[in-house]
């Protein structure tokens, strides 16, 4: 008698292979789940292998459309970055494929879900929590690892790496050129927003141009790649506090966040600006940590969509070598006044304001002053 | 009979000259004092200048060691940028050159001070609050504008370039080659840290190495430029709110925050580095606005100090065509510990204590979850 | 002939009268605008001294309600106070008379605004802010000083209480009476709450109740200076930076953040009420600074009552001799799970799972004891 | 043969009394350790029962100095309150006396810990993180329950008072009068502050005064108990994130937090208090959270304590009825400058220069204006 069923998230790999022999064999039903956001995957190879497994039934499905307009938007939106460096990408596919995960679970009566993500990595974490989150009463049965396999956004942490002295091989790369074999002449991008979120690219030169969020992101990562753009190597700290290195590739989310941060500082208030970014900072935290699906992230969602409502206008950008070089960038809703910012026009600036200005928020300073005379020499 | 003596911020330029003459018809006997922070300019010429247009004293001080010691370093250690983007360069050397001109003013009995920097940009807000911070007393005479000349770090903000749709002129920039006909190959470097701040670079390729902290910067804006590190096109938030555009060359600064990142990532616990980002985030806004010299700045100065003890080890970075690379680091300090890392070794850890982890963290998104059941679907 | 015409905040006191005849003097004609939020004032008398003084026109207009409505209950969701201990009132009165006095400018046709708040205090910045935020073209024009008279919010900050050490004389305080003179009986009120404002306040043993904005808030200011709840005596730091010393009186709206906090914690997630808690704090700063209305402000308003939408229940409290007591809470969306809670019942709850969750939580902590060992003992 | 030695924190109760048996009949050597912080207890008859009951050493300690010296001042300069009422009790306790458990545990060549706080509450968390922190090999030995006896800090949270609409019984408190039955007059007293922490507390009527740590913190106490200060009754957010209500008497902590923001305020500027009190905010969840041995606390006390140096001076308090007024302050370091802030005084200060600050602060607001203009209403 089977002790229930068990949807488990199957890559086809030799992992979730065995895992899903080991589920077997201790009396559950099997469910594999295979989601596609995107990697460089014989689909149809892993559904045989998980059918001759003996796996109960079989979903593949492709999340690509979803995972880049309800994931990496807003991500981008909120400029997505952890400790300054990460630009944050299996953080934000975990809770993509676990939440279409749980689904199947509910819908197929599983009361229990599985996976090969490692007992000490961030993955399990995400992983668990979204499960959790979505499907309170869900169990989850664990057996092993799990090997890393994403076309959109690839990780290495291992073997000669650990010592975070080594440097990188060449060969490790998969999604970007080597800069110094990329092309040497740039291409010219120009990205269009709306509401912080790329509506349309435009390759200038070629005249070339995408406006679904599937294409525009692939073609990111398309002209990204070519020009060995987003690779980086980092420590970092993981959810539970160690310090693990991460060789990452990231070209669409790296040209991405440099049009958004420009486009989004051109239209935003410095002000709403500086809030904007606190809080942007705190959903890269969360995230990171595996709480996409939370009330804290859902908040904070909210918050910085209302804050994009203006972010709209165009930004060109040149690719080359590696590097994002932002060219210009024009707007219907820019906060910059060209008759305001120029040197030979006063307009309705009078130099005396800015004196006062100047003397009133010094007030605090020379009281500071005062006060260290009077006490004595400062440190 | 005078009015008083005035130590004027002289550039030897048109418009600072301009003011010299000004202030001596308004009565004012004028002291000039041309400080060298690294610009490439004539200070002989300058020195001839404002003699022969009948400067009562002339001071031309180099003030290049301090500079970097004092401003560039602390604000290395605080990985001080601005808006996301903006690695903050005249604004700490302008409260560098004014401290040093409310100190000849104070020892030359002058009771007044003037410039050249503009009524509407931020300089003006720098030079003036660090005069009122340190010498309450004082008065600023103002006449004009100001020609902006540093050479560590550029800034161009006229002309064509007000539509910041307006592509930069590629022979806008001073202190960085095209990355376009820059070296094919890189240069590789070794940065040495120690308390945060850098105190050895080694070419590693020539075995070249510089130990002084003026040697060391000058070197990275050498190595820098040589590669078109550091150019960035931006429209940024002036401190008095209204948005400019900024074209900035920072070579040598770009190479050093990446370095800088680098190895406090690596040394620094997880939970302080998030507060200390927190306080350098505060830092470059307080120091853009003309802080440097506020009981606030001297408070986080202090913090972020602290921070830092333990901030030492070696960074590997090349440098190409516009880019930086971390290759590798290490350091006698790390909190990397290669053995808990490892995907192989178990050792201390216990992966049902992750479940556990994962279980407990997950007891408030269960609850929210309940909550949304019971009143109903969310939005 | 007229330079034009001025809208004069004008309260029918010495100080405003003067300005008014300046006014006139100085060619202007002058239109003067009273607002009732809920001051002791004669308004008729006011009204015939403005006409006797030449007034062209005379508006006295009752704003209490929307006083309540539109300033009072953003701020209270907002548990908006001012450096820990100065809950504002005088900060958000400002806005809503000056918002109605621009709008009798535009609609008069008058080019200038005038008002009697001195050039050293909030009101100053308060008032002028609000006026260029919402007519950016009108010029303002002033004589002098001010007589602050609300009667919602009381303040004092003049005479011999300029020395911060000398104690505030009994007869100082206008709307509540001395603790030490107050019911030796406990009123005891439900408010109950929706969307985070109240709807309702009944005096349990009394059985009364009010439920419009303005009663409600009107009854807390009632049964709170019955009682002597909320006097404080504090120094503060101004917008401009210099300490003063004020001495409020806030009944109402010290019962309402008691209630309010309770209510607030009680269905609102841990982690998002530590994010609002942020914005609440920058909101109270950007107000008492005289931002009302900025995008800062308007964005922070927006986030802070998307957080409220949940904060909804009935709090008890006794009010005695200047205390304000909770006593017990309830709600329909409340997170608290009896269940959960209970130390008798395990149910979800597995205590092996809080081992494990501290173990991980340890990891980090570990490390860095490792890593003090091995470079010597710590400070 | 014996399993090795746990030291076992023993409270004479009912509780650890059975997890000594149970731990012995585990065939554990026990050694049992009593912390004297302040609570009412007869630690001779616990002395004589661990005995009886077959401890193989015991341990009772007065560490009431030190927790008051080490802990509560140190909490105090951080103005400590959780999620806004909560002032930090017995999650300062915790890290003290784990930490002298420690201690003994490594002197004694135990491996092993042992408590009887709840696997539910925090008390296990903040207790063994203190442990893994300090003694990073220890291993943890659990049974069960654990009786809350605290004399400093009271709590109560079960019973019918898991219902948070049940109102507290009045003889639930055990350190404050009922303020209905407390003294009809006041105490005045006059607390002096060194570097944030009270160096003196005098009676001003009785003349009464004492000044070692301990003293000065049971006399707050004392005075604060009688007159029934520090009473709170919320839910609060435990460090797992479930919500649970709690019932404190914190007198002398509630007195000591109101003169210790009155002279910080006094004495401090306006930017480092605000940036000082994120960091008391921050430090007070960590301390909540089990984490007062932690990389991010001791960073967090270095950057309070160098806060501190000037907040030095004298406070007045009128103690009645439940509550706390401050009367007035002085201070030799005050930043106070009372002809500065004199209606009467012109001074440095020219009503032209506010005029100026305004007018620049709002070139934001209008450009933010014209934008809304432009492109139709708003919101």
């Amino acid at each position: 008698m089977s002790k229930g069923t068990v949807v488990l998230a199957y890559s086809g790999g030799l992992d979730t292979s065995c895992i899903l022999v080991w589920l077997k064999e201790q009396g559950y039903d099997v469910i594999t789940f295979l989601a596609n956001i995107g990697q460089d995957e014989d689909f149809e190879a892993a559904r045989k292998k998980a059918e001759s497994l003996g796996a109960k039934k079989v979903f593949i499905e492709d999340l690509r459309a979803e995972f880049v307009e309800n994931f990496i938007w807003p991500a981008a939106q909120a400029n997505a970055v952890y400790e300054d460096r990460y630009l944050l990408g299996t953080a934000i596919a975990r809770p993509c494929i676990a939440r279409r995960q749980v689904e199947i679970a509910r819908k197929e009566g599983a009361q229990f879900v599985s996976h090969g993500a490692t007992g000490k990595g961030n993955d399990q974490i995400r992983f668990e929590l979204t499960c959790y989150a979505l499907y309170p009463e869900v169990k989850v049965r664990l057996m092993s690892d799990y090997a890393n396999c994403f076309i959109f956004l690839y990780s290495y942490e291992s073997g000669i790496l650990e010592n975070p002295k080594n440097h990188a091989p060449a060969d490790l790369y998969l999604m970007t050129k080597n800069p110094e074999d990329s092309p040497n002449d740039p291409d010219v991008l120009e990205i269009e927003f709306s509401h912080g979120v790329p509506v349309k690219v435009t390759n200038v030169k070629e005249g070339k141009s995408k406006d679904s969020p599937l294409d525009i992101f692939s073609y990111l990562n398309e002209i990204g790649g070519k020009h060995g753009v987003g690779r980086t190597d980092i420590v970092e700290n993981r959810a539970i506090g160690m310090k693990s290195r991460g060789i990452y590739e990231t070209p669409g989310t790296t040209i991405l966040l440099s049009a958004h941060l420009d486009i989004e500082t051109f239209t935003m208030d410095k002000e709403v600006r500086q809030i904007k970014r606190g809080l942007d900072i705190k959903f890269a935290e969360f995230v990171y940590n595996g709480f996409w699906y939370s009330p804290e992230c859902e908040f904070l969602r909210h918050c910085i969509a209302m804050s994009q409502v203006n972010v709209e206008g165009k930004v060109q950008l040149s690719i080359f070598k590696g590097q994002v070089y932002i060219l210009g960038r024009e707007s219907p809703k820019s906060l910059y006044n060209e008759e305001l910012v120029s040197m030979d026009v006063l307009g309705d600036y009078d130099p005396c304001d800015a004196s006062g200005f100047i003397r009133i928020s010094a007030v605090r300073l020379r009281e500071h002053h005062r006060l260290q005379g009077y006490h004595g020499a400062k440190q």
